[in-house]
């Protein structure tokens, strides 16, 4: 009901970090592609088939040294019904290698469809007696602009099922500011926000001082996610925005408690295309993706260190 | 690139109102869910089958009356893959019939990620060469909270494939002034996020006045969709909440310019459970929601010649 999981594999892999799945197809190595489309043809199933065999090789190269996956609902939508089978195998797959996994699809709504969309991401549904967990995630992140309405419904799901969600507080992208670091009643709506998402997870409280209900905090705002940090002591927090969205090391830092716990970092694009960036052999494309994620987990824990002296 | 489309529909049918396809397994006759299972088995194929089939007769029953359907995806993806199937059936068959289609996403990222998005709900992918449309539905609900990194990237695809979009601006539900109604800057949120949309809207110029960026605005805050229909001339409003959320008539009066246009009312419902309500053999279901439709659509015609004379 907290994501008490979530932190238990991060100690466990001494590693803060979520490995996120957004695969285009640009990403993909072409002997994969290749083998898909020469099986599905030039197709939605092709494109779902070299998806999941892409993702499954991530996995695979992965799961030991990363705690969690964030595959991104929209490039699996991309392709249709074709690629929402794709993104179940994939969650079906990580969490079978023991991975916890984050759906990203900021889904919002109230009342009764949130609680078809908790049921569908994060709990189970029953047809006629029979119940069938659609895509199973650990976490889904979710966007709080239509209030409590739209929270209250997944909290349940997430003690029932023991999940968690990231409530959008302050995002990565350069236009976040527009609406979300306007003063709204004398301090920022982010921190409105970040204010909700305490009061939201106190129902569902965890043994390392974290509730269920995180936060996503964007890493290409330093001061806002030390400020953040500060301010909302039990929300634990999901940082994009570190790597291709010119976040480094050093400004992750302050998303991290005294503990060095608190925050898991985002990274897709790096690991994901790590083959091309190395200019390695594409059949070599899961070692590099390795090879980047120990990069990273080195770079992180060094950045700890440096942070805890300074 | 407008609402045009929508809006040539509405004044063919005059008839202002989208019907809401968010099929529970509730809401559908016995008949029709035996039969499916029978087929498929109580599963996710099962029930994603009942739903196709419940839908393809409400539509059979209100093409010609009414303009729009608006499914609402949780409902979908509720039955997993099989369920996301369903949507795109049901999106193909409702178009085929001639209706608008107004995918209920309330989807929201930023860059790529939207990217992806727009074109699944509302563009074409690219496989090798293949061009597919994922879903293809007319017109897409989003929200705004991420800023214009999260619409930009919609826009584009709208001009490209003339479609539209509706942004979350005041929601229908009891908590939307949690965020929604404080004060930004001096005036409300909600007010902030219209205000948006009609500079989002103004590269989507439309004949009839109005953008291909719509606006979400609930039917049970009257006098904030009077307000904003004064504030926002370009922004065509989609209204929820009418019927069981509470919302008469009366309340989205408001909703309309002076010559009738600027806003479609969404029942889900009531039109879907019609054959409950009255009574009737469950084998008449399709009919009762044609009844209601023809219903509703007397309620607001006559609400509207009030309110013009008023």
């Amino acid at each position: 009901m907290s994501l008490d999981r979530l932190i238990e594999k991060i100690k466990e892999k001494q590693n803060p970090t979520v490995a996120g799945l957004d695969p285009k197809l640009d990403y993909i190595p072409g002997h994969i592609k290749e083998k898909a489309f020469a099986r599905h043809g030039k197709t939605l199933e092709g494109a779902a088939a070299a998806i999941l065999e892409f993702n499954k090789a991530l996995i695979d190269a992965l799961w030991d040294i990363v705690p969690a996956v964030k595959p991104q609902c929209a490039y699996y939508e991309l392709y249709g019904w074709p690629g929402m089978k794709a993104l179940h195998d994939t969650i079906k797959y990580a969490k079978e290698k023991g991975m916890f996994v984050i759906t990203d699809g900021k889904r919002n709504d109230i009342g009764s469809t949130m609680e078809a969309y908790a049921a569908a991401h994060l709990g189970m549904v029953e047809v006629e007696g029979e119940k069938y967990a659609p895509f199973e995630g650990d976490a889904l992140t979710v966007n709080g602009y239509l209030g409590t309405d739209g929270i209250a419904p997944l909290l349940e799901t997430c003690r029932e099922f023991d999940r968690g969600i990231f409530v959008l507080v302050k995002t990565s992208n350069p236009s976040s500011g527009e609406l979300q670091d306007k003063p709204l009643e004398g301090k920022p709506l982010y921190r409105a926000m970040g204010e909700l998402c305490e009061k939201w997870g106190a129902s569902l409280p965890g043994k390392y001082g974290y509730t269920g209900v995180g936060a996503v905090v964007g890493a290409t705002y330093p001061a806002q996610l030390h400020e953040l940090r500060a301010a909302l002591p039990h929300t634990f927090f999901l940082v994009p925005g570190y790597g291709a969205q010119g976040a480094g090391a050093a400004d992750v830092a302050g998303a991290f408690d005294k503990e060095g716990l608190g925050a898991i970092i985002n990274s897709s694009r790096a690991i994901m295309t790590a083959w091309k960036k190395e200019g390695c052999p594409p059949e070599d494309f899961a070692a590099a993706a390795r090879r980047e994620a120990l990069r990273m987990k080195e770079e992180l824990k060094k950045a700890l260190l440096n942070s805890a002296k300074g």
